[in-house]
């Protein structure tokens, strides 16, 4: 097994794919436009350590400064653009990489140190609010990018200075009495420094990140008391003096730093800090296989408690505005005018990265379905069919205040370049894979496209191929080229959401063990080339009755629909009064428009639909009286579209996804 | 019309209703049980000005002292215990009101100043934090007390310092150059001021009132800026530091000083402060009629928002408890676990105190269907039947962390007291009456109970009895005495949840107008006794659909019903599980339990009850799949009782009372 973000290098994609589609305008239009939208705002040059105007803006939100971020926004950047580079080159976006790493390379410190405003800014100030101020995120995003340079450049010029950083990093931070026993508020660098033991296999990388991970929460920490009570006191910070995210005094559960990670009983707080957390967590466990039971079973725990209670139908995460994370058990309401929905997009591709994570230790459908889902919904739904538009915020239904509307940036714009490198690597998550020795491999195909696997074996490439037209189509076309023979077995996913399915040539005695297919290596031996036909069926989903929403979506395959004002134009509310009978009879279309890049398939609810009749429930005040209903005969039918392909057509931004159950 | 306050003495009740049952518990045990109370946790003796251990305690709820509400805890006290001594004498309740009235006679300050903190902890910060410190909000409780003690002991022993004080205030604040043009962060003053000047006449007191109204949420009061934020700077408060309550920097919206009254769209912040604020309005309205308009609109508008987007089927108000208060439209979950109820006893009495009011300005049915709701339902569920214990919240359902449970006391006291001082005075709610000249009355009934209300007319009295088994029994036989011969029309509420109604002897041609049913004068003149008949029946109740409540509540009558764990001792969920058909078949049974006091009617749905299945839709994990039903047969019924009448028979805290819906 190995990182995604390593492995995906052996996959190549044909061109005609969903995948390879989204991948290619990546290529052809978001590197570049995200190039410029770094240039433009200061970023790129902002490793000169030159004072830029912005810096002296006052933070958008407290005690963060707004320009904070900038050294993870040209890391994620290099690293999205080395990913792509590996696949095809592209002169504009090397030479933007040469030149930004050697801008790195010339804004280190004489003792290592290396971030912009801490430079540039507040050079006193470092290392005194790891709480905040994302300073250990941002050099997690540098050692991330560092590898990827490394791997497509093959040469040290980012990962060298970055090295000379973490020494001074390893140096400051650990148990020893002459070091601070703190960690960052914002996780990152935990997963990137066991990236990096990976490749340097320098065990104080490996000690680090355990450190930043087991020292976490510890309420004893620093001087017998919590790292960030005795930082905060510090600063001459006042007790109710509180950050803008934080609703109360010490809400540590927001960095997930209320109790130690082995003792937390439910996921708490910022959703995308929780899964970089979480990851890094499951990369641990299977490094230090021993002693790491009681990190297995949070990781259990905090992954149940997360997608049994407080998932959104599209693998979305986190309702709470205020600090971007969860809310209790089973709060999940669809909009701002129903009391929050967040769903972050960099929060449902960290839930892809702890899907991934997970199936390295425990092959298990549960963690490949919600893999799927957030990929093909609460991710997708984050960028513009032209790739230059995107979503912070991915609301299951509009608002007047919050229209379904992509922007064209952020000034904390962490969510852009999240995509952009997801799709780099995307490949690494379709599928992993086991070389036992040089004679038996185990492949595991967790995600379907049209996609070739090359796994060097005994000198030779070893080929898994799969054709497919999916998530329009559920057939699979499953290709072996093994020239050395290799004994290799192929466990396929078969989706939860999957009613029938079946494999041609036939399987005799078929195994499913927790939602993997077994194809055992001497069925492939004589049948290499072989066929999965999943039928793909429109679907009616509803969320847990506790969450009090009272609502239906339609699903296909992996893909959860929604309603937009484009194809309903009536809407004036939203959808709000709209109400959906989950017996109604759906019909498939397929559909070509020029706006979305790639046919898809519509989904149509014949029927004239029914609507609350809210005057009438008005009329009774509120506290009294029963649903009524009302139909309106101009309107014949209900067109639903993907929710990973809303707002590419124009519009008002009136959107929903889960529709209030007719009765 | 009149205050409530003072029109309360012309109602007397006999001894067997479900008011004067009440009334006697609070004589009898309640007035005693909270001297007792204020003298063990030095609320007692406070005014002597000592230095109490307490006052060295942290602040529960930054940056609000413990004891800062000591004052209006007595205040509030003495309020309740004369409207009681004016019923009834008691030797020792009288002792300490005279010695009480001492106490404060004594710790007035040679300038007329007169509150404990201020004098005894932080001299030298009076006024200089009215957003937060509760300096006027006590202020305002001293007049009502004093206006109490005024009218039973009919002299100024305490009246006087009052007046000296609020002569201080009309100095101090107001919008002459040299005077500060702030006002309190918690109304209460201004409904005070409005009674005072009632009795004084005094043209001050009716302009300091109208000026903590009018200024109120004015962006420029002070030197260009709004006045909390020039008050915050004098203090030297940083940005970021904020109070408990305030989930955001300058949540002026909090204390509904977010903009001018007139300007405000939606009601929003604290509940009590707000009912406190909107009551002191409508007295404002009431006497200057002339342009009032832009505040009387405010008025309906914010009445129309709370009543149809933000009540509970109980009638209580606020379902978010960082703030005490207003969530956004329509968000009203039942409990703690389901996203936050509140529903404080103290909002609902506001309801009470603002829904008369508006009567007096309009005489609409939806006021006094408010009025009674709120009465019977969230107010009364405030108090045991013992009179020694009290609620705070009241929430819908209970869940692990917030049984059903009442207290015995709380370090914010305000609610035991105000329950005291509203059954002293609520025979002034049950009608009001305007005497045009001396030949003509027109009485006003707006709510049912066995009660005499006896009006001095021509130098007789006239009476209206009112006999009633009222909330039990719907029939209320009216009778006048009227040896003057007034011309007397009655207009009698017709509650809007009443479905048939019936007056005997028949009155032809009946005119109902706005909930109101005119008795006109000659037909009372021919028939001074006469019946009307309301059938009290169980109905299901729920609230509007938009609340994302799929729920169902009996009701019967004013009272709505919940089930307990005392009658279905089955329950491990607090009733979360449970569904209801809202065509199920409901009994009536008449009850006597010992420690209810009173007999009441029990509400028992025949039938298996149905739960949700909540294994199988745990296991279709959460996002997927759909509701299932099951039935335990050894459950044959569920009892329910009035909410009203809760937690009186011990049991472990579990109740609920909208049920989810079963479809």
């Amino acid at each position: 097994m190995a990182y995604p973000q390593k492995s995906f290098s052996k996959t190549s994609f044909p061109e005609s794919s969903f995948v390879s589609r989204r991948r290619q305008v990546v290529y052809d239009n978001t590197l570049l436009y995200q190039l410029n939208v770094l240039k433009t705002t200061g970023r790129y040059d902002a490793f000169k350590l030159k004072w830029h105007s912005s810096y002296n803006d006052k933070p958008d939100v407290w005690p963060v400064p707004n320009h904070l971020f900038w050294d993870s926004d040209v890391a994620k950047w290099i690293e999205g653009a080395c990913y792509f580079l590996q696949w095809k080159e592209n002169s504009e976006i090397d030479a933007a990489v040469r030149e930004l790493v050697d801008m790195i390379r010339s804004a280190q410190q004489p003792d290592g140190y290396l971030n912009i405003h801490f430079t540039v800014v507040e050079p006193e100030k470092r290392f005194t609010n790891l709480r905040d101020l994302h300073e250990l995120y941002n050099a997690g995003h540098l050692i991330e990018a560092a590898l990827a340079h490394n791997e497509h450049y093959q040469n040290d010029l980012l990962l060298e200075p970055i090295l000379n950083y973490i020494d001074l990093l390893c140096k400051t931070f650990g148990p020893e009495p002459q070091q601070k026993h703190g960690y960052p508020g914002h996780p990152e660098i935990e997963l990137a420094l066991l990236r990096l033991y990976e490749k340097t296999k320098t065990p104080e990388h490996l000690a680090l990140a355990r450190y930043f991970i087991e020292e976490r929460g510890n309420p004893t920490g620093q001087d017998g008391k919590h790292y960030y009570d005795v930082e905060g006191e510090a600063r001459g910070d006042r007790e109710n003096e509180r950050p803008v995210y934080w609703p109360a005094n010490r809400s540590y559960w927001y960095q997930q730093a209320h109790k130690p990670i082995i003792e937390q009983e439910t996921i708490e707080g910022h959703s995308v800090r929780a899964m970089y957390l979480l990851t890094a967590a499951a990369d641990l466990v299977r490094l230090e296989a021993t002693n790491s039971k009681p990190m297995k079973d949070a990781l259990e725990r905090l992954w149940s408690n997360m997608t049994d209670r407080k998932m959104y139908l599209t693998g979305g995460i986190g309702s709470q505005k205020q600090w971007e994370g969860f809310g209790i058990d089973y709060f999940l309401p669809s909009s701002t005018d129903e009391g929050g929905c967040y769903a972050e997009t960099c929060a449902a591709i960290g839930v892809m990265m702890l899907a991934e994570r997970l199936l390295q230790l425990d092959l298990d459908g549960k963690y490949g379905d919600i893999m799927e889902l957030c990929f093909y919904n609460a991710v997708m739904t984050g960028m513009s069919a032209t790739g230059k538009q995107f979503t912070y915020v991915n609301q299951l239904a509009s608002s007047d205040t919050d229209l379904s509307k992509r922007a064209e940036w952020f000034t904390c714009a962490c969510c852009p370049p999240n995509v952009t490198r997801l799709l780099g690597y995307i490949g690494g998550y379709l599928w992993n894979y086991d070389v036992r020795d040089e004679k038996s491999v185990q492949i595991n195909v967790h995600m379907f496209s049209s996609a070739t696997l090359s796994i060097p074996v005994s000198g030779n490439a070893l080929e898994l191929e799969q054709e497919s037209n999916w998530p329009w189509e559920g057939k699979v076309k499953f290709s072996l080229r093994n020239t050395s023979n290799v004994w290799t077995t192929i466990k396929v996913r078969i989706p939860s959401w999957a009613e029938t399915w079946e494999i041609t040539p036939k399987l005799t005695n078929p195994q499913l063990e927790k939602g993997y297919l077994t194809i055992p290596a001497d069925w492939v031996n004589s049948n290499p080339s072989f066929e999965l036909n999943i039928p793909l069926k429109p679907r009616f989903i509803s969320p847990h009755p506790y969450t009090n929403q009272d609502i239906v979506a339609l699903a296909r395959g992996p893909l959860v629909y929604c309603v937009e004002d484009f194809d309903n134009a009536w809407v004036e509310d939203h959808f709000k009064s709209l109400v959906l009978d989950p017996s109604s009879i759906v019909d498939e279309t397929q559909v070509s428009e020029k706006e979305l890049g790639e046919p898809y398939v519509a989904l149509t609810v014949q029927g004239v639909p029914y609507f609350l009749d809210v005057d009438r429930n008005k009329a009774q005040r509120g506290p009294f009286g029963s649903v009524a209903y009302k139909q309106t005969k101009v309107i014949e039918s209900l067109r639903f579209i993907p929710y990973a392909l809303r707002d590419n057509r124009g519009g008002k931004g009136h959107m929903r996804l889960g529709i209030r159950r007719k009765h």
